[in-house]
């Protein structure tokens, strides 16, 4: 993985360089763990800036002034986030006006704004507040339509400083309304189109034996870069160019080519999630689903109702952990669990079928299995897992054997049975 | 919260200053959130280590040999992670071996550990992964117990450095096991004793509240802080001194008072988590459990599942997420649905004894709410959800109004409900 990130910024021309500072002590003794950096840092590698260096200090000034100065030596851009709030230990923005020789000064439109913010939600703005519409007098305001603390844009001997408040949800969106566009202007940066598609029910290793072809003749301005996480392989093509409409057709072709080699991994593009394309394709079949978990414990239930509108196809399920509950709530038959127990190909089948038919669903998905740590037998050992899927015509069931903690387990038991349900929805080979 | 964190560090003693760097372009590009430095920050700042700094820099020479040069010369303590690996953009230790003056050599206790990681694991060792054992001849070894690249100690001018692997698991592995004991024997640190109280059903500002006249009276040497999340708050004290025994002494009685102000909130200390005080308790009383859940759509019965041994105490559950399967599969009266609808007081009751009949356990608890974001009317708006439950001698209910996200919303009204658990199972009011 680590090989495939420098192709990112070919030297086609000046390339841009950024670096990022957070700032809060509540940062530094890891009180929270700073999920902006990675953002900005991912924001601004989309659209053709590289960090050379991100960097955290506390609430402390010399900090904050030797860290600016420092980095705006060094790159063309300094993204600071955080120490915007209006109490005592945010000084941000003091900061910002010492180090370019400014003063704050009440900024009309930010008063406006802020003062909006509060009658919105049936509020008087405070004397506390109205401070966060003083802002350092050679600033460039940038408004906060997420919150109450301002953005602010500075540029001092062809750097460009933006502060921004640290609440990740108006980072965020100050970020993708305003700084990113504002940057593309500023700036001339490389085209660059990305593209991702996103696999599933296949290894790293296994999908890069499988398309190395197809990554050999790759043209040289695009390149591919293999991004796994539990159950899921997201493949990213960075295209480089001078021409956004020819870069997106480029990887449509890529693209095109590359379902004919893996059609049935392929679940989706870009922000697809797996449990999104499951329920466009239920909604139009007009078809319903329910479960019944047993080593998953209601985790496949809870990725089904964590979707907003999901009543609409998921009817309810049964986690059935006892055997007892399988055999006098399910229905699942004595005989059966005696003989092959409740980890089996025989019960699994039953599962899902009694399932399907109790709570009156066309499909009924099921698991039954050994999450761990114990548990296990020479023969069933932690991390066999039976999942199976049944339908009006029949029952389909898998047999796992993972390798994972008790909720890894748990978790990749539940993302395969998914992937299962999508073959199924869209009449692929579900073996 | 960010006001109360300056008090960590009392003049009392000369202060020991760390940084942190972090090697990486996948963090730079935000392809990884780096978890590794909030992690050793709060583990420097448990032992007494003031943290002044953090930095990221990429797989680059001049950047990594920069930033060292420059924590050096501010911090007592430079704490590395990263490229370690065995692979050709992993530089770390050949920049530190530049950076002493030095030269990479064969470590035979390296080689030693490294050879016997892969005859454990039944694989040879390969000349790729001979290389792991090759250090700067000036480092101090530091074996890795948890894989296969050494961690390595250097001093110069009266600064530490410490490389790390930047896997997380092995960081945390080696810190735990080795760094953090070393620090304490290097440096002269105060001594410090952080002791954790859990609270859980009261919101942070009425907590600081009703325990404001013992904050109050807390002795300056002992400082306290609020740590709030979902549902929870974290109080943690903070006790300075000379004498380690006599300070949990102290904290002890400090939370010997705290428990007669709020005995019904606090669940545990330290690392106690909700979930395992609720399964030492039905353990301890053979009591079991089971579930009905509507809003929480599966989440309850999966908190239950995700557990090792859940098996012992939790039957199972019912996710009756359609009026059709509260009635037919629950046995909620249809009569009590068409009257008082789904998310009511007598459907909730219903639900909870019902489930606990049904699956013939000690208690049933159960859900039934309107998670959002739609869904929601004038008198049922959304987050308007009731929660019960029933046990031999009858049902208990409440109705909560919860305010966050659909998923949040779901998180709360089970964690909310399992607190109800807890307090029914030390016999606390319910109200």
């Amino acid at each position: 993985l680590k090989l495939s990130l420098n192709y990112i910024f070919p030297k086609i021309q000046k390339m841009i360089h950024a670096e990022i500072v957070t700032i809060g002590d509540e940062i530094l003794y890891g009180q929270i763990i700073d999920t902006n950096s990675s953002w900005i840092g991912s924001a601004l590698s989309n659209i053709g800036i590289k960090v050379l260096r991100r960097a955290s200090v506390g609430d402390e000034a010399s900090e904050i002034l030797d860290i600016l100065a420092q980095a705006g030596k060094r790159a063309h851009l300094v993204i600071v986030t955080g120490g915007l709030g209006p109490t005592k230990d945010d000084i941000t923005k003091h900061c910002f006006a010492q180090f370019f020789g400014s003063e704050l000064a009440l900024n009309s439109q930010a008063l406006e704004l802020v003062t909006e913010f509060f009658r919105k939600r049936g509020r008087t703005l405070t004397t506390i507040n109205e401070q966060q519409a003083w802002l350092p007098a050679c600033c460039t305001y940038i408004p906060n339509h997420f919150g109450t603390a301002p953005g602010m844009w500075f540029e001092q001997d062809g750097t460009v400083y933006v502060s921004l408040p640290g609440v990740p949800s108006e980072m965020k969106g100050i970020m993708t309304e305003q700084i990113l566009p504002k940057l593309q202007g500023k700036f001339d940066l490389p085209v660059i189109h990305h593209k991702i598609i996103k696999t599933i029910g296949i290894g790293e290793s296994y999908l890069a034996e499988i398309i190395a072809d197809w990554e050999t003749a790759l043209p040289p301005h695009i390149k591919l870069a293999y991004l796994p996480s539990l159950a899921e392989v997201k493949l990213r093509l960075t295209c480089h160019g001078n021409n956004k409409q020819l870069l997106e057709n480029e990887a449509d072709k890529q693209i095109f080519l590359l379902k004919k080699i893996i059609p049935q991994y392929i679940y989706g593009y870009d922000n697809d999630e797996l449990m999104h394309v499951i329920a466009t394709q239920l909604l139009q079949q007009k078809l319903s689903v329910s479960t019944a978990e047993s080593c998953t414990g209601g985790y496949l239930s809870h990725l089904f109702t964590a979707l907003a509108g999901s009543s609409q196809y998921f009817e309810g399920g049964l986690v059935s952990y006892s055997n007892a509950i399988k055999e006098q709530i399910l229905g699942v038959n004595a005989s059966t669990l005696a003989q092959y127990g409740a980890v089996s190909e025989q019960t699994i089948a039953e599962m899902a079928q009694n399932i399907r038919l109790k709570l009156k669903t066309d499909i009924g998905l099921a698991t039954s299995g050994i999450a761990g740590p114990s548990g296990g037998s020479e023969a069933k050992p932690v991390g066999t897992v039976w999942i199976a899927l049944a339908h009006a015509n029949g029952v389909f069931t898998k047999k796992l054997q993972l390798g994972g903690s008790r909720v890894q387990n748990i978790q990749l038991s539940a993302t395969i049975l998914l992937n299962l349900l999508r073959k199924y929805l869209i009449k692929q080979d579900l073996s």
